[in-house]
């Protein structure tokens, strides 16, 4: 009978307009009518990435697009960097050690983000870099690195690809990938994007294809030259997720309803500052510092004296509050409030006043409303502006 | 305002009952929810596949799972038997080049099936064949190989596996994995499955996973080690298609509903028959044999005299009936009638009587009717058993 409120780093919910756009009849993926639909769609996806390149559609999850970035630039034994400041970091990681690359990894302890002095520090010494990955929004501890600033050092201290992994913010976060010098950017849909898993989207610099033109990629699905090859006709190497594609049109509508993409960053950075200052009202740590909060994911420490499994449980049972957990070592540390795509200010203010009944009900010593309260004060001197 | 009849061997139409069922709300991958549907949805299709192994789901399209199957078995050198009857048995020699497989291609003309004896005449003088890959259902040319035979024959001459792209045809041909032999059995979502493109699926004998394990594969998303292991918690190693699993819920539904899966297997076999007899009525030729015709799309002959690309455009235009044509040194040459998945009888009949119009209209000498009478009869005779 009840909502579940899914309020998770992703998969999050989509809109209705959405589903909706979803139920339209299937079409060939080599008509007409698809090439006019590819065409138009990943055309207005562009602002999004910052980019007047091609976006490219997998048919994947975001995973495989990432491996795709690595696969199509880098060849086995080559050196890499991968920075690395959470669970999603060292997933790169993996995948880049899986095809037997040199992983020099730069590590930070996970709640931190890692700084332009520390990447130039760190690629300084070393040479033939061919790639340095990050990660733009760690999922796993809300932290925004400033992919901006990460990718001049990458410029100024190496001749390195600067690869990045922006799937659980692209479409809530900034991203000029041309004007900060990204070279890959890969996104999926099932975060930010407001669709279901199954899509993913890459983007590719013209100095990144140089390199993928002359690397010897080991993979088919993921060969990135072939979808370049088939998008120039509009269209994709295997069978598209036509169905998603239908709704990404529907959600670059929704972006256009709300103002264009900077009102839509604009939202989530809003909903970041509601929930960080509801916190701090409530005197709940976070993890993140205001400097490097993510704008899509809030990871909040458990408030004192809660057992937090049983807190997030009570929460969902009693309230129908959906909090993802912590993972890895920050199990049972942190709780993690996602606050992207399909998600307003109200579902914030929601979100927070069900969190404070779940608090009183376990006894946690704080006034009641004044997350809330806090909350609307942000929100308030948002639309005072 | 007309609805487009696709008619083709997919993308498919989705019926209403599975675009709700994709409505529902999303929820969390790692949730106890998910779980349940993961674990009862696989076990409903197990039988389509005629198997008690796992169903693992892999959030990709069929060529991704092809590519699984092929990179989690071989390592580069090794050999393997590739049998091709047309352009997606060629697609999976490239995935096997690709690879750098030493690939012992045995090709049949496009139109022809592949016999027991000619595959173990093949094998014979071969060593250390470490898999033989067939297509169950070539959509190129509407040829269904007897994939049953042709494991025997992998079984007596061999000890390799035997990997079979079932993507055209799983879900509305018969299929007994392990009875017959088959080793991997892949297939996907966007054909006789009714559901969108975007969901492939594996299931692995136990046989091939002891290959596996030892196997080093140079994959990190289609890595089937990985699948098996989340498979075994009830979940998959990322974000899985959770929209799909739930249309393919609703999918299991509408097979019951129909009776069972034999009975969606006879009515696919019904509809080969209608669209074949109608063919004959009409004089038009057909590429495959009766013995080898496929179950879910038949290949037609451009009737005589008529110019193939100006018939389909006219027959898409004016009566919005969609044929696919041919593909490769094919274009031109035939047509490809798609009736597989959401296509009943009643929709071959349609389709045939639009068709017959479209005849007409290009002075094609018949006498109108001829091939829906022919379909009737196929249909009602089919009743009357």
């Amino acid at each position: 009978m009840y909502t579940n409120i899914l309020r998770h780093p992703g998969p999050t919910p989509i809109p209705k307009k959405v589903q909706l756009a979803m139920s339209e009849d299937i079409i060939s993926h080599r008509s007409e009518e698809f090439v006019n639909l590819y065409r138009k769609t990943t055309n207005r996806v562009k602002p999004i990435f910052g980019t007047e390149q091609d976006i490219l559609l997998l048919p994947s999850g975001g995973t495989a697009a990432l491996e795709a970035a690595a696969v199509n630039t880098v060849s086995p034994g080559e050196n890499v960097v991968v920075i690395t400041v959470g669970a999603f970091g060292d997933y790169f990681v993996s995948i880049c050690e899986k095809y037997g690359f040199n992983v020099h990894k730069l590590e930070k302890e996970w709640g931190q983000a890692c700084t332009e002095e520390e990447l130039g520090e760190f690629l300084k010494p070393l040479k033939d870099v061919k790639a340095v990955f990050a990660t733009y929004n760690e999922t796993s501890t809300g932290i925004l690195n400033p992919i901006d600033k990460l990718a001049q050092a990458v410029r100024t201290y190496s001749d390195a690809l600067f690869i990045v992994d922006g799937v659980s913010c692209i479409g809530g976060a900034p991203a000029e990938m041309n004007k900060w010098g990204i070279d890959i950017l890969v996104t999926g849909s099932q975060k930010a994007m407001m669709l279901p898993p199954g899509l993913s989207f890459v983007s590719v610099s013209d100095r990144a294809w140089k390199v993928i033109e002359e690397n010897n990629t080991p993979a088919y699905y993921l060969n990135l030259l072939s979808y370049r090859e088939w998008a120039a006709k509009g269209m994709t190497p295997n069978t598209p997720a036509v169905t998603l594609i239908y709704g990404l049109a529907a959600v670059c509508d929704m972006i256009e309803e709300e103002g264009g993409f900077a009102q839509t960053v604009a939202r989530h950075e809003l909903m970041k500052n509601m929930v960080r200052e509801s916190m701090k009202a409530l005197n709940i740590g976070l993890l993140a510092s205001d400097e490097y909060a993510s704008p899509t994911i809030t990871a909040i420490r458990t408030p004192e004296g809660l057992d937090l499994a049983q807190f997030l449980k009570h929460l969902k049972q009693q309230y129908h509050l959906d909090f993802a957990g912590g993972l890895g070592h920050l199990q049972g540390e942190i709780f993690r409030f996602g606050h992207m795509g399909y998600c307003f200010p109200s579902d914030v203010l929601q979100a927070v006043s069900l969190m404070e009944a779940g608090l009183q009900d376990f006894s946690y010593s704080f006034e009641l409303g004044a997350g809330v309260k806090a909350a609307q004060e942000v929100f308030l001197a948002a639309h005072r502006k």
